[in-house]
């Protein structure tokens, strides 16, 4: 048998695995099989998804799974498993080499090894040009960039309007909750299709925990936090937005927090273009953060300053290459980052500014417009 | 060295993977490291997610992962990487042997093995327990079905108070669509700390492709399939609820159709116990569909009958094991399974009707309340 080919191989649901998403352009729930030779690409679905597959995968061929499982089936196989359906698939295009994400599934790659395939892992980026955004990708990410600063705006306003009462910002004769605030936000998104979850509204000491929901109720003079990354439920696309805020009057200590957050993303800012490495943008931003005299590190066990990293790609997932940070590697023309460099300080409160910017040749563009308004 | 003990080993995103939410109960959006020996349990998180990981993690103790980066720093690696990371804290703890997930990836098991490391898969599923579903994963599960039957009331009585004029249905002066019910469950799902997306509004021909979303607007007269599998933001487990319903005068071959599915809903309610297979559900699905006539098979190149399984497992994953199906294992008490025949024939319309029930040990128990009415 003449197994000489070699071929692209990836078994994913779509809707969670973006890598699946970008190869397929097909939208399922379960796992199914994407092929890709030098000249062709196939994706092999089972009966149910064979309509929507036709209609809508960017593939030559839509392979029905059912035929590879009744061939099986009549040559004496009782219940043919999924590793035995891809050999059965691959013995008709003579493909003995397979190259699959570094992600791929270990039962699945140990299985087909057994039966004589090489099987080697490609280290991600998997699809190389899903780094370099196109013209109609980033017009993708503005439309969900303008969705989410519109709901953004709705938000600030809604704490704008808030009055401060006994120590907290009331709606009407309501305690403003972060949880009233999130649930705002995301129907704003929804009636934009796009769909976040674990929006942050940290207020206070809440958002010197970057990761942090937030709870409760939103305090007056009081850092509020407010991170929205939605996915456009169109595009599949992210947005990611930051802003932090004060109703009331910001203490003169996190007044000088959130300048240097601005001052630190202006940094990254001037410092983004194609050929510098996302660690040097990120030990830019660190550096001009320690210069302002803000110190980063272990106080009490628990970590303050600037401590995570600078930004991250941003695309069909919300968190890919290139990364702005440790081991950042070099920035590439059309890759689109987050900026949002931080800092939180328990006492005093946290500060996070992001934006997203598309990586130039001679520098970046910024995609984002929100204004940049400490006190409402 | 001695690295002679065994451990269980699972590194992925919380958000997405279901096993690790399940063994950390610690939900983060980038990967993360999980380790499991027969005494102690351990999480390894970045500096970003240690204060949340300490709050909120069911494991007995939490590791920075910076412990151990700091230390390769110091014995001249570079930048080390998840395996290298992973191989300080398996040395530390004299283990040589992993069990690990089938989806675990093939890149971190190919750089473990190459170390020296024993990595074997665990066929899913992985944590035998998740099948066996506990009182509170059922009243988590219950809660979840309860909200989603009141969004599905409100969308329902939307169609209800239409009316119908020049073949369409009006809500007020404006058509009714599959777009606009599916965003009025969609925020009706929110406002109850739901989510849900796909939710399918299939009306007429297009309900027979079941996974169809469905869009434009809906018909009079005609079949519409509403099929909502939301996931509780409070405790992550899923309901999935379908029911079909016709505004105005279904014709009589519809009616048959809902007839036919509603007989073999029971057929399933009345074999479903412990020690019963899926397999043997499904069959007699199918056996009692076409002994009340209706066909399953191809015509013209598309399906139409009875071509899908009966239910599948519901809980952290909107799929997950057991499966009522081809194939399809012995069923235990305590699994919660979805029973969801389904008619579909182009010209006629699709219907599906769906609920959720518990396995026990002399039959089932129905979750869902939702009545069951064609016609509107």
């Amino acid at each position: 048998m003449n197994q000489s080919h070699e071929a692209i191989l990836v078994v994913a649901a779509s809707t969670i695995n973006a890598d699946m998403y970008y190869a397929s352009r097909f939208l399922a729930p379960d796992p199914f099989i994407f092929l890709q030779t030098t000249s062709r690409k196939w994706i092999a679905v089972s009966d149910l998804e064979l309509d929507r597959a036709r209609a809508q995968a960017a593939v030559d061929e839509i392979l029905p799974l059912s035929r590879y499982s009744e061939r099986l089936r009549q040559q004496g196989s009782l219940e043919p498993g999924q590793a035995e359906l891809i050999a059965e698939i691959l013995k008709e295009r003579s493909i003995g080499t397979l190259l699959v994400p570094a992600s791929f599934g270990l039962e699945l790659a140990d299985s087909l090894r057994s039966r004589g395939y090489r099987v080697n892992f490609k280290k991600d980026p998997f699809w190389d040009e899903r780094l370099r955004k196109s013209a109609e990708e980033i017009a993708h990410m503005t439309q969900a960039l303008r969705a989410t600063e519109e709901v953004l705006e709705l938000a600030l306003e809604t704490i704008r309007q808030s009055t401060i009462r006994n120590g907290l910002l009331y709606q009407g004769s309501q305690p403003l909750t972060a949880e009233g605030l999130r649930r705002l936000i995301h129907h704003g998104l929804l009636d934009r299709d796009c769909v976040a979850e674990q929006t942050i509204v940290a207020c206070s000491d809440q958002g010197c925990d970057p990761h942090e929901e937030g709870k409760g109720p939103l305090l007056p003079h009081q850092s509020i936090i407010i991170d929205v990354f939605p996915r456009s439920l169109g595009s599949r696309y992210h947005a990611d937005i930051t802003r932090t805020v004060v109703k009331g009057t910001p203490s003169v200590e996190l007044k000088r927090l959130f300048d240097g957050v601005l001052a630190a993303q202006e940094e990254a800012f001037s410092r983004i273009k194609a050929g510098v490495t996302g660690q040097e943008v990120h030990e830019a931003v660190s550096s001009r953060l320690e210069r302002l005299g803000f110190q980063t590190g272990e106080v009490n066990g628990r970590q303050q300053g600037f401590f995570h990293g600078t930004g991250h790609g941003l695309g069909l997932d919300i968190h890919e290459l290139p990364r702005l940070g440790k081991g950042g590697g070099v920035l590439q023309s059309g890759n689109v980052v987050t900026v949002e460099p931080g800092l939180y300080y328990p006492g005093i409160g946290g500060v996070r500014i992001e934006d997203v910017v598309v990586v130039r040749e001679e520098g970046c563009e910024n995609l984002t417009r929100a204004p940049k308004v400490l006190q409402l």
